[in-house]
């Protein structure tokens, strides 16, 4: 990888009292995340990131100020997102980063990206916090992608700032954020209007941008915050009644304590294992909310998350994770049906699960082979359950003391990017195959022969095989090619019903991944090489 | 572009009795196509295309077969589709060709080869035409996907034959014809089954490929000719019950007559005109059939059809084109009124009506931007109408005597790949814009102001800027990196929902279209380019 793109580790769960480049200020039921990127206070200080263009450092800084305002800040109904700058609400993502970075860099950078904005839409439907971007200025690619994740958007009409997707026009790129995609899909913009926008580098602004439906609204800048306080109040108020609260502080993870990741980088081979929890679990939500972020859930959750972070960006090399779990399947279990019980809706349990949730697709949209392996000391119970799912295939055991127990957690209350539970994408075919899984898990721990015959093995083989077997698949899995092993996963992860997320990830995330690699992109005289230079990019024209 | 893997000029009409590749036997209700690819028979002859497997040229050969069975040949109600060769289904597309392949040209022949197993299933679909895979040898990769693109697969049981998607281990890119995506959203074969079949070269074959779901039936020699005789008569007996025959020849197309493709390669523009009926328009089936292939409409979406993929093969340079219409409205509108009327289900106005859409359907996937020009001369009328649609953008002169006029062709009948009408995908975010198009069309042409107003213009400007707007429209799209272009019309064109058919374009091709450019894949080392040598290839194994 190159390291000047990606500069000294990335900490992925900043400190607050910390950021850089954001602000959040909560005041009631509003809160407002202010960006001010600090021009060199990005992961690499040689890269100068101007007029609120922004790396990584500043998306994962947003990601944790999402994420606290769930955890954190329970009185917010409406989160504002604007700029500290006069004339920039934000410039996307920064060019010169992404043209010095490596390719396998920039497509984790935008996959994370999406995330993000992935994320600001879950709080929106989920958690009962609506998003206003207040756009004070040029809101351009990644910027007006940011705008496209919010409930509103609300343009400045000063006669100069524009909403702008100029990547195809100035880059030749995609916007990498899921911006063609929220265009057509989300906002139901035309086509045609659409296709013009997109290849405007200077954007549209004032009534064009209402009439083509790009903003809500533009305000002159003298009416500006005004609108924006009226607006934001108003989205409080309809933002839908959830249980929220009491908060609770989301300490620095520090030392792994529930997952382990040892990495073999010469045989390009991870083993990431998750263990359940130890001491006694909770009952109920007020059980739950005392322990805070050490609570076993939300802790492994994270630590999950934070593993698969530093796959993606710190183990490029490593094509194949060996996903093994441990401890106690009934204290496991028993927290799957705390958080699919009967208090599921309390606000410490839904968060907790929301963030399960999160963390399970971002294992689905990791471009890594994930083989499960359930033997005798494996814990592929409750919520544990839902990681074998999410793995590309599962090597199961045949002897006594192998047991699987899927809990109600996998009825729906873990859905994958395409709205379905694991066990229906999994059972497409037959959707009674889910029905009779979680009929069994309801009667207790499922042994082996009887997972296999439930569809739950893709290789079940006894003592004498199985070792062997395993070590023949792993050897041959990190042989293959990895770009063709992405390609495969990605098609197979995501059968069934498309959504806004699956068509970012499976398919405009494609088109973005052969863009970049083009010559007319990244070649010598590519358009994103010779951004910012006086020569012109030159093209090879043929269309494919 | 390679002339050694193109060859000569492709004829995309080829002359049945003239068949290299492939023989059709048509017995009452069954046909039979039995495929025996001539090895040094192809569009190069100096690719030796061994054991059943293709080039262009074969994939040319069974779209003109399957689009005689409906037109020629409406006593077929169950087609077989089987191979020559005594232990040898197909072996699918052939590695040297593609290897020896431009990027273009790659991406282009997997386009081809996917519309022409859309068009098996569309035939299944509309026509009454059932389609009986009987892999009677090895079906491997491009075979089997042929073999998935049937109603049924029925699998020689002789110890040996297997089905296999053998691309990822063996060739470092993926199943490119839709196998992917059929495999788990077609058949919905369990996500780790495809997996493991899908990384597996040697395939699966008996028991376990019926348990895998991977072919309906396995059969031994001795008992297969009865039991495909049997199946075949079955799935005919079960066939929609449509309207058939008597049938018309389809005579080759040479000149145009409705159609013209101008190109200017230097500028990398073409203009498509397409003109208007001349003589009388036909007043119900009845009339339409004596004029068999010389019936207006039917001729012109063949010559339409043609056009494109004379754009795609031997100007892949034209970036952009330029849909002009010609001709008197009210014919055309006639025709519209004809094709979508009363008598909509007779056989020919259906397949006319079906054969239209798949050309609309062939512009959709065209790498090239489109803009239709709306002036006086121009007559966006019944069919042609929909061409308006299927643009990127629409340029629309605000003049007298500057009409549209859809008809009730644009309400559905011709529907676009997601399976949406163009007028509601064009209006995605309000529906009731699509009626309100529709509803105006029923009262008359619509002129050109009234166009705008229903949001039929991309661009609507007079006289003294319209010439001078579109000019610079045209020099800035040509401009514009071809390949961002290519992924930016692919998110817009397919808004809305997701079918097979988006999946397979919009997505699995884009994977493909990424793998088939990396090192990886074509690099001197990488797995296509060492393919049949010695020598293992070597990855770069950063996954993305």
């Amino acid at each position: 990888m190159d390291t000047r793109a990606t500069g000294p580790k990335l900490q992925f769960d900043p400190d607050p009292t910390k950021y850089r480049h954001w602000t959040l200020a909560v005041e009631g039921e509003v809160a407002r995340l202010t960006m001010k990127v600090q021009p060199f206070g990005g992961a690499n200080s040689e890269v100068e990131l101007k007029s609120n263009s922004y790396d990584l450092s500043v998306d994962i800084e947003l990601a944790d100020a999402i994420q606290r305002l769930r955890f954190q800040h329970p009185s917010v109904k409406c989160c504002v997102i604007t700029s500290a700058h006069d004339k920039i609400f934000c410039a996307g993502a920064n060019i010169y980063m992404l043209a010095a970075s490596t390719h396998p860099f920039k497509v984790n950078f935008c996959k994370y990206t999406n995330e993000t904005r992935l994320a600001i839409e879950d709080a929106s439907q989920h958690s009962g916090i609506r998003f206003l971007a207040a756009c004070n200025g040029a809101t351009a690619g990644g910027g007006y992608e940011l705008a496209l994740a919010c409930d509103e958007i609300v343009l400045i009409d000063d006669g100069s700032s524009t909403v702008a997707l100029p990547e195809v026009p100035l880059l030749g790129v995609l916007p990498g954020t899921g911006g063609l995609t929220r265009v057509v899909d989300k906002r139901k913009v035309r086509r045609d209007l659409a296709d013009a926008f997109s290849t405007l580098a200077e954007g549209v602004k004032g009534k064009r941008a209402v009439e083509w439906g790009l903003v809500d609204a533009v305000v002159p800048r003298s009416k500006f915050a005004d609108t924006i306080a009226q607006r934001s109040r108003d989205l409080a108020a309809k933002a839908p009644q959830v249980d929220r609260g009491p908060g609770i502080q989301l300490d620095p993870i520090g030392e792994y304590k529930h997952v382990t990741l040892k990495v073999d980088e010469k045989a390009r081979v991870a083993e990431l294992t998750v263990r359940a929890p130890q001491g006694d679990v909770p009952k109920n939500a007020a059980e739950a909310l005392p322990k805070g972020a050490q609570g076993w859930a939300l802790r492994m959750a994270r630590e999950l998350d934070h593993a698969l972070l530093r796959l993606r960006f710190e183990h490029e090399n490593v094509g194949l994770v060996i996903v093994r779990t441990e401890g106690d399947r009934a204290k496991a279990h028993a927290v799957g049906e705390l958080l699919a019980g009967p208090e599921k809706d309390s606000w410490i349990l839904r968060e907790t699960r929301l963030l399960l949730a999160r963390a399970l697709r971002r294992m689905d949209v990791t471009a890594r082979s994930f083989f499960a392996v359930v033997d005798q000391k494996s814990c592929f119970a409750g919520p544990l359950f839902e990681l074998l799912l999410a793995c590309d295939r599962s090597y199961v055991l045949d002897a006594d003391g192998v047991e699987v127990w899927p809990g109600p957690l996998s009825a729906g209350a873990l859905p994958g990017w395409n709205g379905l539970s694991r066990l229906e994408t999994r059972f497409l075919g037959d959707p009674q195959r889910a029905q009779k899984v979680l009929a069994a898990g309801k009667e207790g721990p499922i042994d082996a022969a009887a997972a296999n015959r439930l569809g739950l093995a893709t290789v079940f083989a006894d003592d004498i095989d199985f070792v062997e077997e395993l070590r023949v698949a792993i050897e041959e899995r990190a042989s293959l090619s990895p770009d063709a092993l992405t390609g495969m996963e990605q098609n197979f992860r995501f059968a069934g019903p498309e959504t806004l997320a699956t068509k970012i990830f499976g398919r405009l995330s494609a088109w973005q991944n052969w863009i970049f690699i083009r010559p007319n992109a990244t070649g010598e005289r590519g358009a994103l090489t010779m951004y910012g230079k006086p020569e012109r990019p030159q093209f090879d024209y043929r269309r494919t």
